[in-house]
């Protein structure tokens, strides 16, 4: 695959624009306060399916030939990728079939459901998704949506922030979450064309340090074993994602649980808005390293919305 | 006191309208689709110190005389009117005096503190809040601002729904959550003059059903001891805000705690937003008694943001 142009994300975004939520961004004078930075949130949590993840399934699905579209799209997915692609495939009268494994929430099971996506459980390692994967592909011939190590997909993803900078001045600092890598490639295409000055930084939980590590080394490494509270950011970045990170990323940093369960009470607390723990990290790492942001305009991709109501982690933190 | 006209709530308007947050207006697909109803939310969880309240607040602060704003302000609540009412006296430089009684929870006293108010503390009933703020008047000098008895308190209430008909076209309905009624009332003055064909009605948690009993006898009926969840709206109508309501209010509509807790998880999982419970109560109104909201447009004045993460109610609804 290529490194997608930015030429390829503003068509991305005139192709997906009347199917996406045009997601508002938010600021909090209590946040400010706190941060001593100037923080400009991009609410991709009031995104369809409740995160960014419907803009590259939306672009996949709509750059899919006609002969694709009828056979549908697959893909494994426990999380956001999946309900996102349910409803994208949905709205446009395409099946989906989602392989998650059988220890997925059941809240996530429900919303996949809901979209009216064929689910096919499996064991939880990466091995059975994919093997599971593959037959449900070798039995549909649906096409294969890759929640990140897929151009379209990332290119999708890259529209968030060209909408940031229509709505907002460039900021000095635009900071995403990093797990798979998608956003923050998409994201970085797009500043270094539209506002090369801006400093790019990925933010990754110190338990999931796998892009952070790849970054400093030069050599992909894997992820290690889930631990972090941040489910949205446990996979590794692929060779796609890791070559535009690499080019184009000023710094990947990290931050520790306690920090992510803080952001995110101060979102939830200050800014009124509901953000899962993953979409926490990019303040988590504003606040446990503030040297970096102090006295300068940051953007934000606050990248979902998606929680468990009757699980939450707050109190946690102390 | 006079019942405020439409003139001094456009008045409030030019004299908040710099201090104050101008909310945004939300919309969800999701909710629209379970209601079958067309909702806007003026959002107030996101008004300064998390709720409407700060509308009242400020007006009464900056209507102040010279000699009054250096002797301070004081009230007596535990919820969000002494937030509301310490934070805009700090932002004027006014001193606030709060009687808060001793069971109100840690995190509503830490907010009042963190606003640099006196908190003087009392006993829980109405009896010794009052005694107790009389003496902190005597000694002070402060002027007493009623969370809603108040004609200045009220005119700031009544401008979110000035900005809402600004934001949006007038709507076929528009509901309140009614406690004091100061909300309420406001906002039915407003419509009155700019739409009169919006039909008016206040939401009231069944637990709580004062207004809509007074509504119906035309007779003022006290609260009944407090056991809702719904813990903004627990106080009685006063003269001045029942006989504005009596003019100018279509009906009084109440709901049961399950759907409290029912309305308040879809905000906050379909919307994304964080509201409390009392500013729940309008939607659980729409969810419980469909056939009033079905295919209008409502608006909803969601009042306020304002709750302990560490103790939420969902999974008790069910």
């Amino acid at each position: 695959m290529d490194i997608p142009a930015f030429e390829d994300i503003r068509k991305a975004h005139l192709r997906i624009r009347d199917y996406i939520q045009i997601t508002s961004v938010v600021t909090s004078e209590g946040i400010n306060h706190i941060t001593g930075s100037n923080l400009f949130f991009k609410c991709e949590n009031f995104q369809k399916a409740g995160a960014f993840k419907y803009r590259g399934a939306t672009n996949a699905i709509r750059t899919l030939s006609n002969g694709e579209a009828r056979r549908g799209v697959a893909t494994h997915s426990s999380g956001n990728h999946a309900g996102a692609l349910a409803k994208a495939a949905a709205i446009h009268g395409i099946r989906a079939y989602i392989v998650m494994p059988e220890t997925s929430p059941l809240v996530k099971q429900a919303a996949v459901k809901g979209y009216g996506a064929e689910i096919t459980f499996c064991k939880s390692t990466l091995e059975a998704r994919e093997q599971t994967l593959g037959e449900v592909i070798r039995r549909t011939g649906a096409t294969f949506i890759h929640p990140y190590d897929n151009e379209k997909v990332i290119c999708g993803q890259g529209t968030a922030v060209l909408e940031f900078l229509d709505q907002m001045p460039a900021p000095d600092v635009m900071i995403t979450p990093v797990g798979g890598g998608g956003l923050l490639s998409g994201t970085s295409v797009t500043l270094r064309k539209l506002s090369p000055g801006t400093k790019i930084i990925g933010a990754e939980p110190e338990l999931a340090d796998d892009a952070r590590r790849s970054f400093i080394s030069g050599v992909i490494q894997p992820a290690l074993p889930p631990r972090t509270i941040a489910d949205g950011l446990l996979t590794s970045l692929s060779d796609l994602t890791f070559s535009i990170i690499r080019k184009n990323v000023d710094d990947i940093l990290t931050t520790s649980e306690t920090y992510i369960i803080r952001a995110m009470r101060l979102l939830w607390e200050r800014a009124k808005i509901v953000a899962e723990p993953s979409a926490a990290v990019p303040l988590a790492v504003i606040l446990q390293h503030p040297g970096y942001f102090k006295g300068k305009t940051t953007g934000i991709i606050l990248s979902g919305g998606n929680v468990d109501l009757e699980n939450l982690p707050f109190g946690q933190e102390k």
